[in-house]
């Protein structure tokens, strides 16, 4: 698989794979969903023999900010599920109880959740002096997968200035991917995997809502691998065989959807479900030891902090068009994750230690087998 | 397709699917975990326009009991999982709490849940003349699915008769499916479904444990049909344009999930979760209005409904031996739902109805693609 | 005891204890919410040595109609709570996951959960003809406690002419209370129990919302009883020592919540959780197979069931004003069983058991204690 | 009340209320299930007005052990409930879903969550030197409550040091309560909180299992304070209606259950459940902005982190057993909110807010009323 590595990678759609009936909008990314911005910080240095507290270092942070940066006076309704719990999403609790998301969202490694979450709320007091004495306090939420193959993670190299560049950088527009922020040390399959994202633009008679979804994907086996629903991680695996890659189950996904659609909580958190399932898809059986957790947010409804009204209005979408989200968000996830995979490159790093990347031809020569003309979805709006 | 209705009916496995790396157990049945017994009483009666309260009739009732006849007085281990609770389990409220199954699990249509519920209080009191004395008090678990575009539900056609012949035929072997007991109406991905089963038996160094699924399959459009991860739905669902199919997504599925590894109930809830990853591969994004509840159980560990001991003990499988089983429950349930489209014949029902069966030498076709030496899956204990 | 089952009843508040700083609705009822209409069917018959199928009968159905009749078409937002799932409260799931009441709730004993289900899908079906057709299916909501020590459980005595009867004559105003409908053959804190209901109408600063609480109050131990506060179960137990009473724990409370504060479905399921509260202020710890179960509704806000709008408008309350709800809410709960309680009679059941009324004296007696100047809560509305 | 908080501090206990049935154990808290160790380190450092950054700080962390040093080798048994959800504790999500527990139990202030996280993974590498090589990574447990009235909570002033001082000095035996460790600049019903614990000893034929929790306490207001059930925060609120308590409803309070009686994970958090019970007992509604969170774990059953075998075996106490413990747990709960409130003394901390102690007298002269011989209770192991 080594000239794999070498050849120029591309979005999992530029291979002609048949990726669900919903258009995408503008740029295949949860940017597309107005107002949410996101930003990276990378952090690679050193190689060799891992000396924890030196590195090698393969590790980052990702911030998403839901709508803008006014998120703290203005909150989002969110919700979230829990597919497996063997991870972590600091903040969690809060958001699931008031449905409400108030702070950015962050991704990171394992061990670095403690010194991410310090960051975010130091950034926060700085913005917004009141907090801990007129306003509340606050609980950021920080969701973390374990990049320990390749990164030096005891070592815990993600400071505050990492968390401070990746929202300070944060925009909308493209979203890179792959070996990008606290995608940078992470593994999907056996092989190289990262931040991936899409977004699905629903057809004017459904509402024409966009719904967009980002994942740090660093789950599964390679021979779960299930390519637009054809199994072919089987055969990747029988060749890749005689590697050296990681092939723990200790891996994990955070997935995070936005949406304009106007929801409540609750549909949120049922729109959420429906991610797990697209992870599902393509190959994630939710190992025992890999934490798979979902949150979403609709920026349609926004609930002020602070306000001399005792009740207000929302827009709801009814739950019997919700159909059409379920199955975007479906497509958006399994296109997210092998965007992850298409666009990250193989990786060396602790130890030695090398992820492969995803082997675009292989995939290519997949994809042929299902463009035949009965195999090809008909797009949602020509129906 | 009505040539397909006149054919054979196979099971999945027949058509040369490639179904999953796990060996399935002699009967490839829920049946195939020691104790386990399957009945099915099956009411088909009538033709023509729905006049309710007179038909025409395409319902059933389906029993699992789940060791044998003696749950009442030693209870099984239990959990669940609601992917989507727009359904009813009646008894799931308990089964959460405790952890335990101690009644027959029946299963039939949405609309019967409550005379079926009453039928078996009637013959667990007939057994067990200590109800509502020096025993307690129960609550049977009953699944339902609506099956009203075949079946004059709200006639409410099952009769305590239906549920005692139900249970008073369960057995162990090959289980009846498609067209049966709670089945009998059931629709799947627009094409007439049911009752599917199907197992897996481990590798003895896995622990050598069975494993078995059974479903009652009311869900999902044809266009979303994957089978074997395969997206054929869209091509079959060009070919049924024109038909008068049901294209309502309110349908449901219930899953029911047996195994002898000695697992306490929070591991089975997590297995349970692993079904619901099952049934989205399939093809299912848990449309809104499609009630989707898992529950199983363990026979392992038998838990006396009286006992002087305050402290008993229990064989736990260890955490991170899960694996296993929750690959192989995918599979189970991917080929317990296509088992149920593959042996359901095409049936016609209230108002003329007409739901017709799932077309095999189509499905042959496209195995034949996924024949191809380079997606065969290796049998897991080759590995 | 024996003198105070001649007594006259009264509601607890007649006896001056100290039941919170929020005023009641007019008539301290669950019907004080506009709207909802309660009925009752009560079946008292036999007595003497229990014979399973003949009696001696104590039990009913309680009806509350959350919104007049209308709730099939137009449905209220719901919620729920399980404090303890050793009971059943049949449509939960549904409710827990669509966040709608969309049939009237029935209270009734175990065992005949599934004939009152029936009969309320026979009553809704002949109400919309339609169900089963173009409109879909639906699962009733009905709870149940275990009666069986004064009641012929087993034996299914209510049937479906009772649970009409219920529904037929549900009314706003006054609400019977003590041995009535559901509640008649329920025992409280091994006295008589049953039925019990309280309201609270909030100061217009707080938006002047009412809400409203109805129980079906069959838990508890004596010695555990806290009347306002006061552990004066235990003095109680000391008296009732001698006595044949059921001891079992084996009892449950289902408590349904009513109130026109617009609140979305999260925040129901957050005011049950604070009935739970109240629920072991008077006592409760929840036992091992005592059933406690809470469901709640706003009438505030109507979701149609066939729209052709995508997106309604509802109106919200601002979740930082939901702490007078609570508050209130836990009032009503201690107010409503203790109302359960006061207003039950001494009852002769199954066997000759006997279930003797709270002393009523005692009570005052206790009341005068909490009396004293220091004790007396300041109204809510004073401060 | 002034006078009150140059008053010598006793527990609860000495106050001669009735604090239920069961005994406590030998130093009535939580070490007293043995292998718990408990360990503060306390911050008290400035006075004046509030520059953030710079103090005053009033604050600390408390650690919890639940085996000694080993739990990270050894984990033991846990679960959870949230009664409300508006706070953190972070490691939860995968304490629920695995049911175990491996690391410390922290508890510190809302924004120094991020950094005491950080110190104890920090902690654990250097004690376990292959996390994140040969053995995974992991997730620690941190609780938080709000201390920002009293202390610079946006300074973030606790430091690794100060965690590791927590660490080490953990030890059994009497648990120092009131001003320290977490608890340093917690408030509880209007009134100087912090730190308390209780224990219960069960009788031998309930199986003589011990069962202590402690809690990190800063919920409520005054007026809602219920002491042994009698409603004495009416009375004091009136008297303290001049002073500038803090009012806020945004407190939290986070519970740890410890016990030795063998328990499965579900069995736990249907026991951290009725720790919700306890503390509503006291005077919470659970206010909207407070966060109340409950932990437990037992330590009857350890699951080693490696192991060779596939199957092990646990005991498990009857489900219909866990009554005593229940009601135990529910005593416990009280008393440790109470114990919190009677050895804290008055503080003043930022902006010279000042934090008055309950005072004692006054609740003294309460309990002579419940001293009344019909109000006494009767230990438990003399029925």
């Amino acid at each position: 698989m080594g000239s794999s590595d070498r050849q120029e990678r591309v979005r999992a759609r530029e291979l002609g794979l048949p990726l669900g009936r919903y258009r995408p909008g503008p740029h295949n990314a949860i940017t597309d969903v107005e107002g949410v911005l996101v930003g990276h910080a990378t952090i690679v240095r050193g190689s060799g023999r891992l000396v924890p507290g030196r590195g090698p270092v393969r590790t980052g942070v990702t911030a998403i900010l839901p709508a803008g940066g006014g998120v703290f006076d203005e909150r989002v309704v969110g919700g979230g599920f829990v597919l497996n719990g063997a991870g972590e999403l600091s903040g969690l609790t809060q958001l699931m109880e008031w449905g409400l998301i108030e702070t950015p969202i962050l991704l990171t490694n394992t061990l670095s959740v403690g010194a991410v979450s310090d960051a975010v709320v130091n950034w926060l007091v700085e913005r917004h002096p009141g907090i801990g004495a007129e306003h509340d306090v606050l609980i950021p939420l920080v969701g973390e997968c374990d990049d320990s193959w390749l990164n030096d993670v005891a070592g815990r190299h993600v400071r505050q200035e990492h968390v401070f560049e990746a929202l300070r950088s944060a925009k909308g527009g493209p979203v890179a991917e792959g070996n990008v922020g606290g995608g940078t040390g992470m593994i999907t399959c056996d092989l190289k995997g990262g931040i991936g994202t899409a977004s699905r633009k629903l057809p004017e008679k459904q509402g024409g809502y966009t719904l967009g979804v980002l994942v740090m994907s660093n789950f599964g086996r390679l021979a779960d691998l299930r390519v637009a629903g054809l199994p072919i991680g089987e055969h990747l695996a029988r060749k890749l065989r005689g590697m050296a890659v990681r092939r723990s189950l200790y891996g994990s996904i955070i997935a995070v959807v936005a949406t304009d659609a106007p929801l409540q909580t609750h549909q949120i958190s049922r729109l959420c479900k429906r991610v797990a399932l697209g992870i599902g898809r393509v190959g994630s059986y939710a190992a025992h030891g890999s934490g798979e957790i979902v949150i979403g947010f609709s920026t349609a409804n926004r609930v002020p902090r602070r306000s001399r009204k005792m009740v207000y209005r929302i827009k709801v979408l009814l739950d019997t068009r919700m159909d059409p989200l379920y199955q975007a968000v479906m497509e958006c996830t399994e296109e997210a994750i092998l965007n992850a995979l298409c666009m990250a490159t193989g990786m060396e790093g602790a130890n030695g230690n090398f992820s492969p990347a995803l082997p675009l031809d292989e995939v290519r020569d997949y994809a042929a087998l299902l463009r035949k003309p009965i195999l090809r979805p008909t797009p949602r709006d020509e129906e």
